[in-house]
């Protein structure tokens, strides 16, 4: 089965809004052994619409529309294609209460065209919407499956994943076993990685490695497709195993594993807890790491000092500390995380202190930023020289210093991450 | 003149990553008047590149490419548009002293795979790549201009706006002026929007006004084409009246204002300090207001306290306050901004605390929040109730602050914002 993901709005075209959606249907496609071969994207025009659903018709069998289910007169998704298959919208009754249970919830009123969200195609499957108004559907004609999906990320992700998805796999006739494995690496660029590994990746055909590059990230995707669940991880070890004896000392995680994914479990494993000083950053690096379920249980807090003055009052520097060093300098970096890691009580603490940009700070080229990191081992301090906008830049920053964090929680040795 | 934007990369169909290349063109595009009717993925297979481009073709006049140019196998875009067009790679001497450089410079051997980035059409007018090595380039053949940018954003985002999109409007012969204005709603649904303003959507053809609604915010786009600037600011400016006269008390920017830039803005204008105290968000709330270029000017820092324990020591709040009152009450959120105001001497502070999830913080469901602002005004709270998932509810509840302290700082009438 190979699928071909449609989206529908004028304001994709525009540039007002990312097309997150077909990105998270693709990654959870990818999982169950669904190949996608095309993203299109078409405006709110029915014409256009309906030759964009031909072309799809002619390349996939599943074809999967996202958006244009809402109330607005842009919303023609369901009504073109009732149109293209000659068939007929009907109410549906649950919808149309779970739409009335909504405005009762928020206190306004029901508008008329909000109605017109609990039309579905006649003889479709329901897929209820526990996020928003408009409810999605699957729809078999002929050959071809239609799924029809709302535009909005927190209304479309759920639904997919927890109502669209378990159905496609109990519709595949699972003739495969299908598994990936993917490998993360940091501090290695992707086309310094696939040189290394050049012998390997030309004689690939089962499993199959994908090297990805992204924020200074690279990872190897190894997919196996087999009979069998163990015969498809030997092929995914053994590969898995020459990678890691030339590039292993990149690696720091595994699958859904991020920066700050990893660097709480290492925490947590170790019993350590953590705190930040931040400036450039303003909070984000401690964002990130909140970002992870179970963050509360290492995470104690931190202070964005985002001035030289707050840095002397909230962290207790000494004003003459900066009439010697500049606020973006090792120094500074090396004393913000002390100060920090004292303050919280903690095990460990970070600092990052720098120019975001545009503008250079004194000397220091925009994108220079110190990142300090205290703890038993002592005070290490790394410095960047980063090229990016500023909020690159700072999110740059905060995925080093997540990184450096990282190595300076496991041994020397990255292998053993 | 129409355009077509199609992303070359397997990983985008695997969902690795998402098209914001195309969004971004996509916005550069619509400001200099040229429709984008399509956006196309495809993968890193030369078959259903070439029958991608022969579909784009068929229905554009301007291709523009991004991916595909970098220096590992994957990456065919070059070699299949030359193979595609009949038309040769030559190696281009700048951008092969621009790879030497940028080894250099980074300490790092240049692998034998990376000269291949040096290639670009043979005649076709090269696009400096400032942060990255795959020169970008633009080639006319026939009716037909093909652009082709690097994939990485921090590439692909300066070297279009900067270099390609100049020579575009060069390009165009400017028979009309087409001009965008675009209103900010938050806290009005976008039916409810669409509802109050239906005949004035109705009558529309020039001025155009395009709704379109993303995490919580709703923004009309006002477009008029015609002879002159001073003619289409007329016709902007007649639909901008109509819709403020019944929906202006939820406006509060315009065209590239966010919620954290118009706050900044309102900041200095009134010359107040900024303060904040974060739980559930650790930092999120100041790490957007740092994102706006200047935020230093107003923002002095806060404090990330993730646990009770850390409300007590780095707040100084009473440890019997929390024997009578929970962590995720009004109460706390009140006491939290009072706290940080008087700590970081600030002339408003706001606090943030709730149960981001999964898991629900005593008898609070998880997506409860409340925020407190603590101004000369006093201290108001406002209690959320959000149905997200962690990082979902995590941003909604910053971008609610945001809204909260525009219109602390605003008057009473929305519409003075």
């Amino acid at each position: 089965m190979n699928a071909e993901i449609i989206a529908v709005g004028s304001e994709l075209l525009l540039g007002q809004i990312t097309n997150t959606n077909a990105r998270f249907i693709s990654g959870h496609l990818a999982e169950i052994g669904i190949n996608v071969y095309y993203h299109t994207v078409v405006g709110d025009n029915p014409e256009r619409l309906k030759e964009t659903i031909a072309v799809a018709e002619s390349r996939a069998d599943l074809i999967i529309f996202s958006g244009g289910l809402g109330p607005t007169k842009d919303d023609l998704t369901k009504q073109t294609i009732a149109n293209h298959l000659g068939t007929t919208l009907s109410m549906d009754d649950d919808a149309m209460v779970s739409i009335a249970a909504f405005f009762e919830r928020a206190g306004r009123p029901m508008t008329e065209n909000n109605k017109k969200q609990a039309l579905v195609l006649e003889g479709s499957e329901v897929l209820v919407n526990e996020n928003g108004m408009a409810p999605g559907m699957m729809y078999q004609n002929g050959d071809h499956m239609y799924m029809l999906l709302p535009g909005p990320p927190h209304e479309l992700e759920p639904m997919f994943q927890f109502e669209a998805k378990p159905k496609l796999v109990r519709m595949l006739n699972e003739e495969n076993i299908i598994l990936s494995h993917v490998l993360r690496f940091y501090g290695i660029g992707e086309a310094e990685i696939e040189d290394r590994l050049q012998d390997i990746l030309d004689k690939q055909t089962n499993p199959t490695i994908a090297p990805l590059a992204s924020a200074g990230e690279v990872t190897l995707r190894i997919t196996a497709k087999t009979d069998t669940t163990d015969e498809a991880w030997k092929l995914i070890d053994g590969a898995k195993e020459e990678i890691l004896e030339r590039v292993g000392q990149y690696l720091y995680g595994y699958d859904d594993d991020s920066l700050a994914s990893k660097a709480i479990d290492l925490l947590k494993q170790q019993g350590k807890t953590i705190s930040a000083a931040e400036s450039l950053t303003a909070g984000l690096f401690q964002s990130e790491l909140a970002s992870v379920t179970g963050a509360s249980a290492v995470l104690n807090g931190g202070v964005v000092a985002y001035n030289k003055q707050m840095k002397v009052q909230q962290l207790g520097i000494a004003p003459e500390f900066f009439e010697k060093h500049s606020v973006v300098s090792e120094e500074a970096a090396a004393i913000m995380a002390k100060a920090a890691r004292e303050k919280f009580g903690t095990d460990i603490a970070v600092s990052l202190t720098g120019a975001a940009g545009p503008d250079a700070h004194g000397e220091e080229p925009a994108g220079t930023v110190w990142i300090g990191i205290d703890s038993d081992q002592g005070t290490h301090t790394y410095r960047l020289e980063l090229s990016g906008l500023r909020n690159t830049n700072r999110l740059r920053a905060v995925k080093l210093a997540l990184y450096y964090l990282i190595r300076t929680l496991a041994d020397e040795d990255a292998r053993k991450i």
